[in-house]
């Protein structure tokens, strides 16, 4: 696909700076630009290669003033990273809509399929599940019994998802995800052993969910566990039994949910995040990587890091006398021994008034 | 399935305060009670939620005494989670008993399979492995070499066990867990690169054991990597070579063993711990979430926190002081002030006090 | 197969100090030892195993002094892990070299295929893929389009490549593992939702790699993630998009490294360590497990711990402050209570002086 400057300003409603008509056939990295490519400038920490970059043209924000002369062609925008997306889309080689289910799927007689929907080979699956249209199962998939999937919906080779499962439209799970295993319940029996808790419910995945590859997201031990609108988890994940995941939160990689959580919408997570189990964490809540969560976070917008966590600027001003901690108990010493000193000092000085005076 | 509180409450030895002929046909959480349904009150957090529950039955510990009255029936029983577990596993689906083997599943001539196995499409079972009876091995597994499976044994889709493993009766191994991959052992070699030390041992995992989706567990360099009975481990767990996880220890999702430690019977892991390799954890030990264990643990019944983790309760007092670094800090800058200003004020007092005196 | 130690000797280019004649079938572990096999004592920390254990022969580092007679015959060597090696891999069971290709497995015929090459059942390979001589393709493994993969490669069952990935020669990845699905990228919309970036680029991984089970390396956004020569990765990891990993970097389970960020060559990072996305991290860098990395480490083989990380030993130090907090903070109320004294009695020797001169 080749599209000049201005025709793709034009797709992404942003203006040209430069040759509107230079020719772009795909995109680059601003540090490795080739000419014929275009890049883009989202994180200012770039922006020194803006000035030598071989590619042809720049994504910058609409706000991007250089400052000095650069040779590439700009394209300023309202939002790099939107943009970029839309464009990242059309450079992006469209999946074959092939239509084809393979004759080496194993398909239930009851399954109802949608229009267009392609299954590869080597996919089982069970009984009563629907899928929409136009979606897509890649190689390897299991689907067990009464799962309904939406339309437009990627599963990619490897995933497993149990019986009972829902996922919504616009949904991509990447390979070798699994939805719906068994929640971490046991209780404690006589001998010191425990006995497994049924698990009983479902996972719901509502519309335009991402699930990223490896991570596991556990069936409710009773009722569903649930992961909202526009949410979208990263790799390695682990979604405990009755979690509950609101609208349009991202959650990085190898975070960990123990059970019955509810995290709200438009939550930031940072990766290697663990969350206790049966806490409630409020809207827009940001969390610093590798924190710990153990109790409620009930203010809405609030910033955490630590384990536990703190706020999250006074976890930084804390950890900075921590780095300092062995200079700070030297001080105290310091006083410590000045303390000692002065009392001698007035000890001697009051014997020496005290003869004095006498 | 549909029973009368009277007769679950014979189920499970327990007591019916309230109405012991309302029928019950599955369970609920307490806090979204349907009609027709019975709860659980395990965790007193939700204790509030019983008074105004739409459940027809709820189950109860034999100590708790309601605030007011309540309209559901109460069950109470010595030991809440221990009865859920009997209730749930009453109402679960039971997996049909299909004794059927696919004909898509490829099986080595010389495998040795017991009664009543059913073992699914694509599944892949190498020479001389056996598998108990009553076995049920899911879609898409692949069993290596001479691997010996007991009685009862689950093995969900995707599962991968490698040669030369063992695993015993009534265990359950959640989809794509991986059992007996290398263990991760390199010697360093002349040009600075590293040389693989091939991994000639199994995994050993006795009876009784739960194994979550995604976890590993790695194969011993020399000898077994050792589960014991009753062991349960949960999502994406890293278990590393030659390590012992000892009779009914616990381990909660994301937690890593390094290789050689021996973990011992009864301990409660949380999730996201890391432990270091080559050490011993004595019986009963139990770790906060996220802590990293950096070395032995002697006693008996410890619980621990912190990265490297220190007692529990010290973790805290000390992590309480952490939040108020900056107020300590301040407070030490004030006495360091007082000094000099002490100082000064003595001095003075000794100018004049000698002038006084002259 | 059976050695003598005198011939094992000679393979290792080591010297015997006991019996040369002493007939080894195997390894076993030192504190397991077993007659007719040879152990190895590479930890100090099990020397003492030494003497008592029942293993015919005992590999040991050439500086190595009995401190007492012992029984086994010892054979000493300038590298006890490398020649460890060396002897396992004589001791290993040869991975049948079948050249077959499994008539289940659904291959492409635009595949290129090398010689010598094995493929297992219901493998799936799609068009334009090349694989070279002499590797093997366990079962349920999927390889997507255009993939190239080099000369000895061991690819274990259930690994999914996503399309357009390049794999080196000498490869070993691990069971479940997946390689170049999609980065974490997305811009925020209008909505307040997210709009998913479309990730062009691929994962490129050099020769000699080892990859171990369920680990996950996303491919680039726009360009290669990078995993150079001689890498060794552990279990459960998370590889970003456009992340680099430099020669022979060895990282251990369930570490997690963020987007865009270049990890430099002979680095050891221990397991569960987070890496913020776009830092650079300078070359034989040393981390402790559980640490974060926030920002670039510019000096060589320096070493890291906490969250964020600083210099090791700093961080002990700090720490060991950290664990005696309670009492810092009671001696520092001491100090006060001294300091309030000493202020009163300095005022009470100045009035009594006061009068005293008067």
């Amino acid at each position: 696909m080749q599209k000049s400057a201005s025709q793709i300003a034009m797709l992404l409603e942003g203006k040209v700076f430069g040759n509107p008509d230079v020719i772009i056939s795909g995109p680059s990295k601003i540090e490795e630009g080739k000419p014929g490519t275009i890049s883009f400038l989202g994180n200012p920490k770039y922006a020194h290669y803006i000035y030598d970059t071989l590619a042809s043209a720049v994504l910058v924000s609409k706000d991007f003033v250089p400052e000095r002369p650069l040779k590439a062609t700009l394209i300023s925008v309202e939002n790099v990273y939107a943009s970029l997306a839309i464009l990242m889309e059309h450079f992006s080689p469209k999946i074959a809509n092939e239509k084809i289910i393979s004759s080496t799927s194993i398909i239930d007689p009851t399954v109802h399929i949608g229009d267009e929907v392609s299954i590869d080979d080597y996919v089982i699956i069970k009984a009563n599940v629907r899928i929409g249209s136009r979606s897509k199962i890649f190689a390897q998939v299991y689907i067990g019994n009464n799962v309904h999937i939406g339309d437009n919906v990627l599963i990619y080779p490897g995933v497993k998802i149990y019986r009972d499962c829902v996922i919504g439209n616009n949904c991509v799970i990447h390979a070798n995800a699994v939805i719906g295993s068994d929640g971490f319940g046991f209780g404690k029996d006589d001998s010191g052993g425990y006995k497994k808790i049924a698990q009983l419910g479902n996972v719901v995945i509502e519309d335009d969910v991402e699930i990223g590859s490896n991570t596991v997201i556990d069936r409710a031990s009773i009722g569903s566990t649930m992961i909202k609108k526009g949410v979208k988890l990263d790799n390695l994940i682990q979604v405990g039994h009755n979690v509950t995941i609101g609208e349009n939160t991202v959650i990085a990689a190898q975070t960990g949910i123990a059970g019955s959580t509810k995290i709200g919408p438009n939550c930031l997570i940072g990766g290697q995040v663990g969350f206790k189990g049966h806490i409630d964490i409020a809207e827009g809540t940001m969390i610093q990587a590798q924190s710990g969560i153990g109790s409620n976070i009930k203010h809405e917008n609030t910033k955490w890091y630590g384990s536990p966590a703190i706020d999250f600027n006074n976890y930084l001003k804390s950890y900075a006398y921590f780095r300092k901690f062995p200079e700070i108990v030297q001080q105290m010493r310091k006083q410590e021994i000045e303390l000692d000193r002065l009392k001698q000092e007035i000890k001697n000085f009051a014997d020496k008034t005290k003869k004095e005076i006498r």
